[in-house]
């Protein structure tokens, strides 16, 4: 009589249905639905895939842009056991054509509008996917509306395993391809709470869903509204224009808004032309400030944090624990966090190791990775592959992915904290480590250097610079002075600078690469 | 490898020792814990208690005042997988005798200022028990303090089950004595994630556990606060001058308070003698709210809900939900909530019904009542045996407990709803409800009425009242009118009614009092 105790995601659909009968739950361009009638669709919805032979485990994949749809797959599957596999629609018919694969859905759900000839071509081209693909945006009579009308409406009233995963979101391609992180019931629950607590969502939040659905940044405050009874705004386009007018007509109270857009609105709505008043949001100029509500919950007041799919978003944040020297803030009240070396013994303040954590925002592993799950959970902790330091007050730093450290002989050598020490060389204007295969010491460690303006700067300079401020293996063995580093989007491109370069070698790379064949070596025996 | 999505009460410590090393844990009188010195008396008191053989399971009985021993105990059980049973120290010595005997304890910690001759005849009594009682606010070389001091330091490690019981809170004499409700891991923590949203604890909150911890109100907010990281400051008594003087020198953001200790602080502060500015509260008086900081938090705004000891304090919010028609808001988002008929039928918002719910914050059962458990836990829904109706709106009004539910022929009677109809009389001042014995109809309705000053009201008036204003079957079928009501505290005493009019053969009170033997009838036999 586990039922007793658990908490699933269509538990809480049907709680909102009965606690907020009156309520909108979603909005979708002329589409708008109470939390019964979502209730009613999902139910649909859900003995149609039944019908489909979707069981418990199994997956459902959707591939299409932002929909209330999504939101009802999502929730069909939760009622099912089932999986939704969230397919990220940019891909090429290549990328998205090995997460059909490797996820092996029972049924795909599909978008014909504007991404119709890449799905075609892959149905035909997957014969054992066939007869269970389902197109949301047409009118035909095997279109997903249709089967949804003609649906059985009782509720399948499955029991379901809150510790079973209900959704799987590819990320990191460490060996080339991407893997699919299984979240669980109780780790999207766990952080429904978290993220509500520090972005104060409740059953007044109206969330403007305009980032992609297939990520979790936008997925985590999404499924934190829906928790909250609040209403989800669904948006096909993020352009400037449309998030504006939907602020303005639906009231909604966040969005999802990078710097870029924040700059386009401001912009666009120059003249007033849309009240975007009813917007919490993180201040800005001067004349944003103007035009939006200051978010003064904890999160407005200090976001983001470190985070990864595999947590379902974010593991520490700067809004919990009051200030703290770390750049990352404290953990989640839901997880524990250490900073391990590589044998798993927690290092002490200070020193750099790799973030490890538990609790019940973990992911439950990625789908049919076993080797590579056995190195990620070993000695019952999740091991992150990012690199970071607990600071003397308790605080976390995060510091780079563990498959950019630099191995020189026994050592493990950090880019980030030989970057910060060339950095602080007044001479300096940008710089970039890079490790470079050695045949003696594994890698040896190499500078990329951006001079200042008019600065004459030599790399002997700097490697004395390093010499007297850092251990001297960390020191770079060769300088190289350039105009500009390579970038991709805002981050520096250390790909194309390996390439650049001769960088190559990193041991956090081999390992994980090398971790999903069973014949891999162990993260310890590479050294 | 289940232990890398748990998360129990002693990973919290482990986690707040971590990330907040120089944060005060607790403050009780002289004694200032920061987190890893809580942790290390927690390790040490809990290979204390291993080597007295407490292990899983096993319970550990807190007899005290408020302390930072409290808290230790507890988290040193929570280590061990055990169970701390916090029993309240104003019982009789039979009463407390009870408790010892239902519980049997493994380890008892007790009080000896003020407490100990009660207990000291106890120990001498419970032959059973002896050996593993420790004072723990003496400084003899056996006490509590010498035994921690003493005790080896390291972390005992054990793996715990999050779901398993770690709290046993003895509450609800139905059947003539009380029953321990035991209560998870999960269950306190899904509580404090709640309740920090509510009240918007966080690690800079300072709250004063002023009222007893041995009552779920008080122990809720105290494990939310140490949960996130904040500080409690314990004290023994809780007079308005102790309570003003620790708000004064500790700075105390919240405390538990009850009117008439508001009233007592005004009084005692009207020179200003105490800074309480500090305490984020409710508003009251003028000179209150000028001596406070009002609490703007969700909880502050709109406190208190429905709830039991059963659920780990509250199941339904004020605060959740928005404004709604219910008196008792809406459910915890980590609840499922139904009102349902004694079929277990979920009836139509509007009708009354038991409250009936599921999720993590649910207690795991009464300690060693396995029918009484069978019967609250039928369905798969915990049966509160409580009434209470969903308004249109989804909101939730408590009505009153169903032990008081009279049963007229087949017909349910809610003693609240006669009341409210006769209340609505001119001529009535105040007005209860009784069932009283009827051979032919199990119970017959009584009303027990006291008329306005200078009414000259007839029980005719208020039957005939009655007929025109709810179904003719609730109607009293007799009529006292009295001078006055007897009062417990605050509320209208009902068994003293029962006693001078003759009322009882409740068939709530029936089932649940016979309940708990083998040879019980089951509810819906009872009609």
């Amino acid at each position: 009589m586990n039922a007793l105790h658990d908490l699933c995601l269509g538990d809480v659909l049907r709680e909102n249905a009965r606690s907020y009968p009156a309520h909108l739950a979603t909005i979708c361009a002329e589409h708008r639905l109470t939390y019964p009638q979502l209730d009613d669709r999902v139910n649909r919805l859900a003995n149609v895939l039944a019908e489909r032979d979707v069981a418990r485990g199994d997956r459902v994949l959707w591939t299409g842009q932002n929909c209330h749809r999504f939101l009802e797959t999502l929730l069909a599957a939760a009622k099912l056991g089932a999986v939704l596999c969230p397919a990220n629609w940019r891909q090429s018919t290549d990328e998205l054509r090995f997460i059909i694969e490797d996820s092996f859905p029972k049924v795909v759900i599909f978008q014909s509008e504007g991404l119709g000839d890449v799905q075609t071509s892959l149905k035909e081209n997957l014969a054992r996917c066939s007869g269970s693909w389902i197109c949301h945006d047409t009118d035909t009579p095997d279109s997903y509306e249709a089967l949804v009308a003609a649906g059985e409406n009782s509720d399948p009233c499955q029991q379901v395993d809150p510790s079973s995963a209900v959704l799987e979101i590819y990320t990191g391609a460490f060996a080339g391809r991407p893997n699919g992180a299984l979240l669980s019931h109780t780790a999207i629950i766990s952080q429904d709470l978290v993220i509500s607590t520090l972005q104060r969502i409740n059953s007044e939040t109206i969330f403007l869903a305009n980032g992609p659905l297939f990520h979790v940044a936008t997925l985590m405050s999404a499924l934190a509204t829906f928790h909250l009874a609040g209403t989800l705004v669904f948006t096909r386009r993020s352009s400037a224009e449309e998030i504006c007018r939907l602020i303005d007509v639906e009231h909604c109270t966040s969005a999802f808004l990078m710097p870029n857009t924040m700059r386009e609105m401001i912009e666009l709505n120059r003249n007033g032309r849309y009240d975007l008043s009813s917007l919490r949001t993180f201040p800005g100029s001067k004349s944003w400030n103007e035009m939006v509500t200051i978010d003064d919950s904890p999160w407005g007041r200090d976001p983001a944090g470190y985070g990864q799919t595999e947590v379902m978003g974010l593991l520490t944040f700067n809004a919990i624990g009051g200030p703290g020297t770390g750049t990352s803030g404290r953990p989640s009240p839901l997880a524990q966090v250490r900073i391990v070396d590589p044998d798993g013994r927690e290092v002490p303040p200070g020193e750099t190791g790799e973030i490890v954590c538990r609790g019940p925002i973990v992911m439950n592993g990625y789908h049919d990775r076993e080797s590579l799950n056995a190195q990620r959970y070993r000695g019952g902790w999740y091991h992150t592959g990012d690199l970071a330091r607990r600071e003397e007050d308790g605080s976390i730093s995060f510091i780079a992915p563990m498959m950019r450290m630099i191995k020189s002989g026994a050592e493990n050598i950090y880019p980030a904290e030989v970057e910060a020490c060339i950095a602080s060389h007044p001479g300096v204007k940008e710089i970039a480590i890079i490790g470079v295969p050695d045949r003696k010491w594994t890698q040896s460690v190499k500078a990329i250097v951006v001079p200042q303006d008019g600065s004459e700067i030599t790399p002997e300079e700097i490697i004395e610079h390093c010499r007297r401020n850092i251990a001297s293996y960390k020191k770079p063995r060769s300088v190289v002075i350039v105009d500009a580093l390579p970038r991709k989007e805002f981050a520096i491109d250390y790909d194309a600078l390996d390439e650049a370069h001769g960088g190559g070698g990193y041991p956090g790379i081999g390992s994980l690469a090398s971790s999903d064949t069973s014949a891999a070596p162990r993260r310890s025996e590479t050294s």
